[in-house]
């Protein structure tokens, strides 16, 4: 029999493959990645989204081992569902440093709310440029860059051939801290022979090369140069490399750093363990510190640069947080973009921020973001550098990976050559074929509170109807004797109008209900649920025009 | 007495003056614009959001006209809503005569389901170049271009001075339809004197100059060249000029055009009328007759390209259209760019159409759109043409009218001659002073079915918990001869969990609620309701880490 390689992308939020991906070789898997999403607008009360893991469940026994390509949340986030609730706790998994400090705090706080697991999670510290054995994979760490440093792609080796998996990329010469991306090692690689590419699409719509993180230096130093008083730069935990230019503005215009937001303590905590971040004596100080100090020598980190309410920069926005109280003076960054979804939030927060006084600064008014994912140029780079046979467009919805798939035809590569994935698919690879063989089940799984996979559409529906129009419950008395109503029904709304000034519609709605019963008086209870949800639902569309959700039921009298 | 103009911005949702502007001179008001804002992802339930009528309402008797600057929604949307409502019906409105055209059928459709409204509106047609007196105002009309034909600038003198008012706009030398811009005018006015201008800051945060729709043309027409089977394009059904430029395209490719979507047929037919499109005989058809010509000689126009689940695009993307399926084959163009808290929405609709196996284009894709508004360098040409005393930014949220503030002082306006206002703030002018004097209410008013502003911040909260959380009902049964309760409560809920997954969530919910009234058997009514809430409301957190909105009510048995 020949040998054949299966390739699985898995995870939430029509983004193909970002979250997980599986590597088949005979029984054997390789996990690549276990990450989350976030929820989207109208995933009511959805805390995040995880993989299916329903195909992992059957076939548990037969993984091998987890590799990590960096330490971002879509990527890690999912791990403590995993580990210990669907393959063993103590399944190896092959990370980076930064990775595994990162992995190992996620995990830490799962294991502490979880008292029935026993042991500890079995990391194994890799480098870039270091190669180890899983099962019949050779895995090898390519040297890549991104928004958080020690991102790893990976070479991943079998009998079948080479493939190449980039991870989220993109190609900095100049990046913040550690070397750059592996060029000639990737070009090796492509001269040796690939059978698959499996590439970021995430920046497959934008042209031109996605710049270094090195031209926020000037944008930062003349922001650190000119604020008349404190600084206030707002990014991502995870973006330590903004994190370090930050230090470095500080420590070049004599002022301090101060930390606000749990995820920034705890990220920056890591990063120096691990010796990500260079802080000259002295320059990191408390945030109580700081404040005391003249205001000419704070800058201060935090989080909150999506908008999300519960973050520090919000806090500061609505003049809720605790500590720092935003005035006319201060000069605030947001060293970001918003992610597509966060528009609405992040536009608040500026403009709140702007009416409390302060000096807000964001792109693109000044250059003081940059993306970590590759632009249009920088994969086309990567497939002139590793020249596969096959190319498996990943992370990114159908859109970026079809933009990306005809960039890729532009090149050169047969359109039979290229394969746009769903979820789910599975792509079996042989030494000189590809092809789709079927498709596995993969669902959004959605994670409320503590219940994993609970909440499906039904519920869903309901709490989009809530969430609209409100609710009506009629309590309709019903003889326990004759089985007949005995009066009008009660009613209770919540979320529908606001009774002080809607007037008698309640005791209408009532009086219409008990109408239209006592005209055809049914005595089944089903019937008489019916009937009442049926009149009440209509009395509302006419009299409001909206469709509150409108329950029924009988009690005994 | 000095005279004096007092200015009020009103409208909603942090948009500065752009629904609605009052001009109050002595006594007298005049209205520019009356227009609506479209919901924010957690304004639940809510259909439009309208201006404050309040201090209307008290001044009615002093309005002496409405002047519309251009058709667009959020300029003549809440006309409905202030015309006959809160000043008289035959108000006269001066306007474009395509803006009357689209207010007329907007109001049309008002006073269709209004019988109690008997007579008709006032609409005066004034074209660019026009002027007139409105009591103590006289009023120009200025040419200028923006995303709709037929949009124009103002100029209101009274004793006080001259104030320009540009609507929404953008140079655009070359536009698709009419003329250009008067530059030669506003300059003339700005040599003569200019008190005050107000202009548009939606672009204030884009710099260089916005493209001329013209920049269309090419990437249209290679679309048309190469499509190998039917062509799709959605935009805006205000967007005339795309509209216009797709005739042009088709007609040169010998296809037809059928158009798709309500507003879409509406406004088109709007604008033959008025004369503000160029159709070439027979190339307009049917969609029916359309879909039953060679693929290749078909065009269609739709709405739909702001992802909006019920427009004729998102029907297409989820295969619910009546009459268009999408298939292999056909190319569909998004004519736009989507409106800041629409990207989530567009996207779905791209990746379902690509799906269908379509070929979409979009920007940055492809040129295939430009904005309607004036970016950092026409805002200085403006501002050099007009060369204002004062600057009142006006149109977009504070942070748009910040930067349009630091780019007047960057051109030498002094700080304190810029005024940044909020909604309702009265800038009063004299001949030579400005100031804010105070603040009139505003609140942005929600319109959801036929209620207006009866929604407000407590139902507000009460859909953003059922939304999240959804919730149980507990009917406690109490004896009507001692106030007892008599047994366990019955729970109904909706929108928490999925029942047939939940186990005996709720049957154990219902036992530690009895248990809880056991203990203390209390008889007062409210004391039962509050007991009962708080042991539901814990237990559910305990066991679910949710907070549905848990309701009590007493049944008497």
């Amino acid at each position: 029999m020949t040998n054949t390689l299966r390739l699985i992308p898995l995870g939430g939020l029509g983004e193909i493959g970002k979250n997980m991906m599986l590597f088949e070789h005979g029984r054997d898997i390789l996990i690549v990645d276990a990450g989350i999403m976030f929820p989207e607008h109208d995933m009511w009360g959805i805390d995040v989204v995880i993989p299916d893991f329903g195909y992992l469940r059957e076939r548990a026994g037969d993984v091998r081992g987890i590799v990590v390509t960096h330490g971002h949340e879509d990527h890690i986030g999912a791990l403590p569902y995993l580990l210990g609730e669907v393959v063993p706790l103590d399944t190896p998994i092959y990370a980076t440093p930064l990775a595994c400090g990162l992995i190992d705090a996620r995990l830490s706080e799962r294991l502490s709310e979880r008292t029935d697991l026993t042991g500890r999670a079995n990391l194994r510290r890799i480098t870039a440029g270091q190669g180890f054995r899983v099962g019949p994979f050779e895995v090898e760490f390519l040297a890549i860059t991104h928004s958080i440093p020690d991102g790893v792609g990976l070479c991943i080796t079998t009998d079948v051939g080479r493939i190449i998996h980039t991870g989220d990329f993109k190609f900095d010469y100049t990046p913040v801290r550690g070397g750059g991306p592996g060029f000639s090692r990737l070009g090796q690689l492509g001269a040796q022979g690939v059978l698959a590419l499996l590439s970021d699409s995430t920046g497959s719509e934008r042209s031109g090369y996605t710049p270094s993180e090195q031209v926020i230096v000037p944008a930062l130093d003349r922001i650190f140069r000119e604020a008349p008083g404190r600084i206030v730069v707002a990014t991502f935990a995870s973006l330590l490399s903004r994190v370090q230019q930050v230090i470095n503005a500080a420590h070049a215009h004599d002022r301090v750093v101060a930390l606000a937001g749990y995820s920034m303590l705890k990220t920056v905590e890591i990063a120096r363990e691990l010796g990500h971040l260079d802080v000259p004596k002295g320059l990191l100080v408390e945030l109580g510190e700081a404040l005391r100090l003249p205001e000419t020598r704070v800058a201060i980190v935090t989080t909150g640069s999506q908008g999300q309410p519960e973050a520090a920069l919000a806090r500061m926005a609505e003049g809720t947080h605790r500590q720092i109280e935003i005035k006319p003076g201060d000069t605030i960054v947001l060293s970001s973009t918003p992610i597509p979804g966060n528009e609405e939030e992040v536009a608040r927060v500026i403009n709140k921020l702007i009416a409390r006084g302060a000096e807000v600064i964001y792109p693109p008014l000044a250059a003081v973001h940059v993306s970590g994912h590759a632009s249009r140029e920088e994969q086309k780079l990567m497939l002139a550098l590793t020249r596969p046979r096959f190319l498996v467009p990943v992370h990114g919805e159908l859109r970026h990976l079809h933009a990306h798939a005809r960039l890729a035809q532009e090149m050169g590569i047969a359109k039979e050559n290229i394969f746009l994935l769903e979820n789910g698919a599975v792509l079996e690879l042989t030494r000189d074929a590809a092809q789709i063989v079927e498709k596995i089940p993969n669902e959004d799984v959605f994670v409320a509170g503590s219940g994993v996979g609970e909440i499906g559409p039904a519920v869903m529906r309901e709490r989009e109807v809530l969430a609209r129009d409100g609710f009506v419950l009629a309590m309709v008395p019903v003889s326990a004797a004759t089985g007949e109503v005995t009066s009008k029904p009660e009613l209770v709304s919540r979320g529908f109008v606001y009774l002080r000034e809607s007037g008698d519609l309640m005791e209408r709605a009532a009086e219409r209900a008990w109408q239209a019963l006592r005209v055809s008086s049914p005595r089944r209870e089903q019937t008489i649920i019916e009937r009442t949800q049926e009149t009440l639902g209509k009395f509302f569309y006419e009299e409001t025009r909206r469709k509150p959700m409108v329950v029924a039921v009988v009690t005994k009298v």
